[in-house]
């Protein structure tokens, strides 16, 4: 490493200027692309002192390297500065392996020399309790203010591939190879696995960054200034905890913008949000659903395990999101094919049938016992004629329905001397070419990537994949719904204001519905016996009474419901009756009269229920009623604001949606009516404000005379209990 | 190759005596384990014929290879014989490459020469239809009077990597490393794919077989002969279709016998058995889901991909099944551990809580920062420590609900100057020793073997799968499930004899069904107003009225139904009601009365019905009834008979199953009984014989009184439609 055997005094680049260094609007590439760097407190004797330095030479890290130890003398082959300060030379980023103890001194000495980033190695903060979590703060408040950007504490550092620079406290393998996927971890630990996993399948990284402690550099700032870089094509992101729900969705719509796909791997369940499940709908959620209701709003693509982190944020990078309806595969066995099958109809991905055109193209090109089916088994004629295969794929991609190809094939890990690998992939690659729509090859089964055969299927033009089938097909279930998302019309972003009302009781969060253009069932509050007679005779249909107080939210319990009256005086007994049941349940009861409205036979109760999550705001879940949301929890749920599409999404992922479709004779269930419902209930809970913690609509009934809402009810923060 | 350098008559071995040869029961050992091979129509210009001579070769095959060619001359260095009788000495096997139009006159030749065994790569027989079926029988009876075994047509052969004998018409490595995984697979293509995946794994095969269009040898006598084969740990199996499901289920039963497990990848679903979902059981159930019965009667572990095929055998070969609750994980780091704990609950695998005292246990060996969980987090202090790691192993295997321990670590692919990584699997191979329990090191993702990673865990004694932390949590689910499996009291065998007697009609079912102790609900049919009312006053109940007629299946739709009746004259009445109507509706349906019965109300209406499919026989399904059955198809199958606890395994694998623990206050319903009534009807349905195609009990009524079948339906064989 040049830099770290000259002196490091000598040979200083221009005095600092940080505003000018930092046309990078979040103040992040001192730190992430420094042109110096301090080790602060480096010593011969440390495991994490040696794996830095070692990094900084194996990557050839251009700019100057200090050391600095209060102790001087010569440390890794270069003199030691006390401080920073005593460097006498700008300094752009610093990496601290101080005790927590000497951690204020030493923020005194980086705002001396002026440094812009930090990366601290350092545990004893937050991760230790509330003492160590004011520590944290102390430091973090000190660097704000000396405008240093901080990554940690308690993590592991960074790596920019692209320019050459780790600032990586454990031993980093050399950047090799094309690098076009960027990875940003909590866990510092798991980074390197993924780090090493990438290199294992020869994904090249352009940056690495684990974020610790985050006191001020979060996920969502690293991703930000990922969305800035132009070789990283698509994001890898494994994620503990979210700190902060806005910066976080801001730097993913960032990137998405950019055209970044991001790819999470999100472990554990919040606790903020399962002490938030205090209204009905959260026992019928759960914290985990609300994180993939977030990724789907933000087109997060969510996976569950390390490997498919790797295979599918690689194959966003170099096929981009796919546009169209499903894929094509193609390999030389009937079995593979058979388990194509199998895997794509677990995955929920359209293998579409051949278009009668495609079919009969295929037939031309293709050996007599050969049918053309999607997968297309080329059969072992393709052995002795390679260019089948190139044949089949031209074919193939002509068929409307198909967003992309995939063929079957693995990549040896050496050239074998007759060139028959080669042979194959140049068919493939011709093949691919002629497709004109993207096309990737993937091995049959997980395997290692070899530099020779990432070479050999660059050369011969050849995306590829070493995940295997199974990852392979994961990851391209993932493209596409990322290219489905990406056509989708966003629903226009509503801000959460103080809401202007605060319905609460049946009558007054029906009567709110109604004004918010959701549909209710014709009501009237009864002061007497004979206002509800005349209501009854106007409806002219039988009728349900139910009493009508802010104080009694189960009404049947109290004996507060009958239904199915017809006729002046049976309406008028039963009004009588209600009043001197209630009035003897519950005598303190304030009492507004009694609703009188039809009485609803037949058709689908829904149960439509609105929840406030603490980190991700308001979300709709929409589920059938009775049993299939109370036993089975068949809900569908979604983060406000919702557009018509986004209900009609969420009525298909019901498990019981076939009721709405006409079940045992029933009329069907306009299913575009219901979605304006629910998304005009989405848009009046949001015009309910921040203090509304759920709204429910239960249940919400599709029958032949259309839609009502028959029963709606509103849980507040800090409201009392009735 | 020694053999096939030296002249093919040269040193032949003692005159063949096949029955001494074969104390092999199955007779395959000629085939399997030969000690002289034929190759016949051997050519310097095909392709399968290069590949069979170089494997043979480098295998270093010790007996005779004869080349076969009618042409004679000098083919890879042997001079050829014209034909097997010419050759003059024994021939244990033969490879037959020879066009389908040949076979009949190859096979005189076989049959004169005294061969044991062939191999047939030629296609062109059942693959191709109903012709290629008839040669391919014909070439099956030839060789079946003369003794011969046969694998294929249309495969690609075997190798035996124990004897070092391959028949293999594509390339293949060599064997290395200790064998202990069989493979068996339909197909040729994939069974390459296996070894070559499992090479990378450096999974030692001890036997490939690839079964082809299964003429003779099939998977059932693959698996029965690698079951005798000591070196075979464990068996894996990828599946197409089963030709004959009585011997594949022998032969499932004695590798499992003999300590073997079966590991199956089975793709498809059989057409047999979509045709045969003609009962109502049927359209519920699907095809696969028979497939995944039957894995759960016989044993098998299904699973999905490739991957796992190796990765669960390997495993299965190494630790056995596993007795116990669930499993422990240890890792470096907390990101990994939650992973693991999100991937365990994914994969229904229990990671017990600790108990106290190895809580306690852990507290004095752990770092104080470190927490005794499960997974157990040994912390970055590892690093420093190694010896952690040992002492953490073994007071974790302490704990009495562990069944197994793993710990993630990779082995390297090759060992570093320092020994770094021999440190640390020193101390997991110390621990894993003391533990006393089967332990697996897991690298962290899905990582290539290299032959020194093998050898360094080896010698550490440390099992280790290169599978990753997904696909080794998966395999472990399937040893514990397995394990659990072999401790289980199977169903005493019934076989399905003719039954005696053939009820039909509502009345008739359930009149046989109380004779074989299926409770029902209590029913006389009257034949006159007056007998239905002095039934109905017995009963002292609110009773239902139904139309008795072998003509009528949906008595509702002809009025044949009267609900809630209570007294005499309301009964009198109703009797005479059904009567008109009935004869209104279907003036010449044959009428036997008016069934009588109780009014029940309330409880948790089944559905219990049982089908045939045509390949695995009876099976039967329970669900819950109305929409969870109708709709959501929420039911849980076996294969007959089943045992009380596999009706309790049915009844916990209903997602409405929250219904029978008291829903919405109702008395929650004895599970043990409703399993002995399921077991009950299991046998009744297996009395009524092989003409059988489906009996349904819907409902089955628990309520507060009892479990009651309310109605019963039989479908038979070639039944009219009434």
């Amino acid at each position: 490493m040049s830099a770290m055997s000259a002196a490091p005094l000598a040979d200083a680049h221009g005095p600092r200027s940080a505003p000018a260094r930092d046309g990078e609007p979040s103040g992040l590439e001192a730190l992430f692309n420094p042109r110096s760097i301090a080790l602060v407190g480096a010593t011969e004797r440390s495991v994490w002192s040696i794996a830095a330095v070692d990094n900084l030479r194996r990557f050839g890290f251009s700019g100057k390297v200090h050391m600095i130890n209060p102790k001087g003398g010569t440390i890794f082959g270069s003199e030691a500065a006390a401080t920073c300060s005593a460097v006498g030379e700008p300094i752009d980023a610093a990496l601290l392996m101080v005790p927590e103890s000497k951690m204020v001194e030493v923020f005194d000495d980086l705002q001396n020399a002026g440094v812009g980033g930090v990366v601290i190695l350092s545990g004893g903060f937050a991760e230790t309790g509330h003492d160590g979590k004011q520590r944290q703060q102390q430091i973090a408040d000190k660097a704000k203010s000396a405008g240093i950007r901080m990554l940690g504490p308690n993590c592991l550092g960074f790596a920019n591939f692209v320019a050459g620079t780790p600032i990586w406290t454990t031993q980093l393998r050399r950047p090799s190879g094309k690098a076009q996927v960027a990875l940003v971890s909590q866990s510092g630990a798991l980074a390197s696995q993924l780090e090493q996993f990438a290199h294992q399948q020869r994904v090249g990284l352009t940056h690495m960054i684990s974020t610790g402690n985050e006191a001020d550099v979060q996920v969502a700032d690293a991703i930000e200034y990922l969305a800035r870089q132009p070789e990283a094509k698509a994001i890898a992101l494994f994620l503990e905890s979210v700190r902060d729900p806005l910066r976080f969705e801001r730097a993913i719509s960032t990137a998405h913008a950019a055209g970044k796909p991001v790819v999470v791997l999100k472990v554990g369940a919040s606790e903020a949000s399962a002490k938030a499940a205090q209204a009905h709908t959260g026992s019928l959620v759960g914290n985990d659903r609300v994180f993939d209701a977030l990724c789907r709003k933000l087109g997060l693509s969510r996976v569950h395990s390390l490997e498919e982190l790797i295979v599918t944020t690689d194959l966003f990078a170099r096929t981009g999101a796919l546009r169209g309806k499903g894929l094509a595969f193609v390999a030389m066995s009937g079995g593979m094919c058979e388990i194509v099958t199998d895997q794509a109809d677990r995955e929920g991905i359209a293998l579409p049938e051949l278009a009668p055109a495609t079919a009969a193209a295929l037939r031309e090109v293709l050996p007599p016992l050969a049918t053309p089916n999607n997968p297309l088994d080329v059969t072992g004629a393709a052995m002795v004629e390679p260019e089948l295969i190139a044949r089949s794929l031209k074919a193939l991609a002509q068929d409307p329905d198909i967003a992309a190809l995939s063929f079957v094939f693995d990549a040896p890990a050496k050239e074998d001397a007759r060139g028959f690998a080669r042979r194959f992939i140049t068919q493939i690659g011709e093949g691919f070419r002629g497709a004109g729509k993207p096309c990737v090859m993937l091995s049959h089964t997980f395997s290692g990537v070899s530099g020779e055969a990432r070479a050999l299927t660059e050369e011969l033009g050849v995306t590829y994949s070493g995940g295997g089938v199974r990852h392979g097909l994961h990851a391209l279930g993932h493209l596409l719904r990322h290219g489905a998302w990406r056509e989708r019309l966003p629903a226009p972003p509503m801000a959460l204001k103080p809401g202007s009302e605060r319905p609460d009781g049946e009558r007054a969060v029906l009567d709110f519905l109604a004004r918010h253009g959701v549909p209710i069932v014709p009501a009237h509050v009864a002061r007497s016996a004979d206002d509800a007679a005349a209501f009854a005779r106007d409806l002219d249909a039988a009728v349900v009474l139910k009493i009508a107080s802010p104080d009694i939210q189960h009404k049947t319990e109290v004996g507060g419901v009958l239904l199915n009256l017809r006729g002046d005086d049976a309406v008028r007994a039963g009004y009588e009756q209600i009043m001197q049941r209630v009035q003897a349940a519950k005598p303190d009861a304030r009492i507004d009269g009694i609703i009188v409205s039809p009485m609803r036979r037949g058709g689908v109760e829904l149960f439509v229920g609105t929840m406030r999550d603490p980190q991700w705001g308001p979300s709709i879940a929409v589920g059938l009623g009775g049993v299939f949301v109370e036993v089975l929890k068949d809900t569908s749920l979604r983060l406000l604001p919702i557009t018509e599409s986004d209900a009609l999404d969420m009525l298909g992922e019901l498990r019981g949606g076939k009721l709405l479709d006409g079940f045992r004779g029933a009329p069907a269930v306009d299913r575009a009516s219901l979605a304006k419902v629910i998304v005009a209930i989405g848009k009046a809970a949001l015009a309910l404000g921040p203090d509304l913690v759920s709204l429910e609509i239960n249940p919400l009934l599709a029958f032949d005379g259309g839609i009502e809402a028959l029963d709606g009810l509103t849980v507040w923060e800090n409201a009392g209990e009735h």
